[in-house]
């Protein structure tokens, strides 16, 4: 299917960059939205057009409603556009589609397909919209047992042309998915930013890096999340009661501490309970993929001490190269007016005593 | 005093950074290790020399031992230098001041200030370590009952010279509140990656910019940040009881979504639950300073649509200029190939009617 007009209802962070992303493609974008406000700021910013007279019906129409509209707003357009693909892109897909199934006739439903782009931002509205907010990033399609194959396919080109990658599952995977990787944390970082509240102002300015990342997304707005946690609550439940029973594990632990320091006694047992609650939050950490999507893999890893001076990493370079040896991975540290960096080359494990011995016998330090 | 010679104690990440920082001021810098590798790589880094002969008693010791051991390498430093002020790092202070206070006489804890650079990596060890860890951090400076007014100075001084800011607290002001800002978003980030270990590879995969936020102290050192949590048990205990108090109203207000929804009912109290939840994150999380330690404020802000052309952004600046009205803070939302950018300006709330109106009379787009 050839797309020429994409029509997007609902102006807010989504679906105004929805409308910039297709529209730098040449697509011809409608937009629609309840606050003519908002509409407009869409407008100006260019990712569409209001009036769409000159565009015909649209192919498809996404709905980029709040999550507790959504549904009854893909079946209106489902009833006022009989020729169009229907798509919404709400955080969560099975309530969206139980509420559908419940108020639209099978027949319409051919034409839904649930999705949700992976991309978001702490920040909402049109104001916060940028044409390349789903570039690298997932945008899960959720055709339903209705849906064509025919249309499934037009959301998955909406989902490309705007930069994506389309990844098919089914709304329950998705959502089990998504109160994992997405729900759970956002209220872990609600309810550590919380206990800020509590803390006096010479303790809220030592805040370093790491709080400031774990509650970085505790920013976003209270309405759509209650939306989504609300709207994914089946899902979210067992995460959640998973977390509550790892926090009171931690929480037994630190009070055994606390009785035992004042008995002088070791804590043993508690003092494995705390390692083994960070152990396994670093092994979970680690199943994150890389940057590129790309699954972790575990490379030996070489620390060269490299001399500020004009050329050292080219002669590194060259060094490695002469030893035929690939780089897997390369981080430079390297701080402004340091005396020395240092450069971590990642290789296979099997290359990594051949690679140490070739650059220690050109003059290189190098370090596990 | 004038200081010429500092000797460091545990050539880690924190040891080796101050090496590195101190030496770049001309400062002796001594390094000492149990583990002759790390010893051997902080100084082929250029952290400071092996040998102290040519350098004389040292003026400040400062122990970055792990944090169950510092106090017993402080009492042999104070006994070995009677001369030194001595002071430690490690991230918690009442638990070592008191084991301390247990271990050496009084008139030796004279010589003994505490401290905690508030600066760390996910990363641990010297490979880790930069002259500018402590750059624009705070370091906080925990005099005891027994600390002369001068071993204070000599310990702000290095912290000074490292490029910190030196706050002077109390050590068991300095436990709450890094229960608060430091330990407790440890243990959640910890938590909520190990609830990735369950899940499966789809979903891994589905991980954005949130969870890895979240989540990047996960991968932290579990031996560390056993020491840490044990060691600051007293303080952390009652935050993560009221963590755990808050996640249980999560808990039970996602049972009640669930369970209404399947009676077909509102759930308007749970919805009250989960949006209080993510509405206080949002106001703990405002109480964060910005970047430059400034409290944060509320300004009014006008969001201008830049068209992208040469020299819009010049223009607007001449135009805000000539309105002569003092602009707090500027964000420009820019993505590569935009047809347009966003120039988000902050100024004084009773500013803001006026410069809309300047603007909007020199033919600029300006929304809310």
């Amino acid at each position: 299917m050839r797309l020429t007009h994409v029509r997007v209802v609902g102006t807010g962070l989504l679906g105004t960059s929805i409308g910039l992303a297709l529209s730098r493609k040449g697509i011809g974008v409608s937009l629609d939205d309840i606050s003519p406000t908002a509409m407009a700021l869409a407008r100006d910013m260019g990712a569409g057009a209001v009036s769409t007279r000159t565009l015909g019906d649209p192919g498809v129409v996404i709905v980029a409603a709040p999550p507790d509209v959504a549904a009854q707003v893909v079946a209106q357009e489902l009833a006022s556009w009989p020729e169009a693909v229907v798509t919404d892109v709400a955080s969560v897909k099975a309530s969206v589609l139980t509420r559908l199934q419940a108020i639209v006739p099978p027949e319409q439903l051919r034409r839904y397909v649930g999705s949700h782009p992976m991309a978001g931002r702490e920040r909402s509205g049109a104001v916060a919209a940028r044409p390349d907010l789903f570039q690298g990033r997932t945008w899960v399609v959720c055709p339903c047992e209705d849906s064509t194959q025919q249309a499934t396919e037009a959301v998955c080109q909406v989902a490309v042309l705007a930069g994506a990658t389309a990844v098919v599952m089914d709304a329950s995977e998705h959502d089990t998915a998504v109160a994992a990787v997405s729900h759970l944390p956002q209220v872990a970082a609600s309810l550590v930013a919380a206990r800020l509240r509590d803390v006096p102002e010479d303790a809220v300015a030592l805040a370093g890096q790491g709080v400031r990342d774990v509650t970085r997304i505790a920013a976003s707005d209270p309405l759509l999340w209650t939306q989504i946690l609300a709207g994914n609550a089946a899902a979210l439940l067992p995460v959640v009661e998973q977390l509550a029973h790892d926090l009171d594990q931690v929480r037994l632990a630190l009070a055994s501490v606390v009785t035992d320091a004042a008995a002088d006694g070791p804590a043993a047992g508690a003092r494995g309970v705390l390692a083994h609650a960070i152990a396994e939050g670093q092994l979970g950490h680690a199943r994150i993929p890389g940057k590129h999507g790309a699954p972790p893999t575990a490379y030996a890893t070489l620390v060269v001490v490299l001399p500020d001076r004009p050329g050292s990493l080219a002669r590194l370079f060259a060094d490695v190269g002469e030893a035929d040896i690939n780089l897997e991975d390369l981080r430079i540290e390297h701080a402004g007016g340091a005396p020395v960096g240092l450069a971590e080359l990642s290789v296979l494990p099997a290359s990594a005593d051949r690679l140490r011995a070739a650059l220690e016998s050109a003059g290189w330090a190098v370090h596990d």
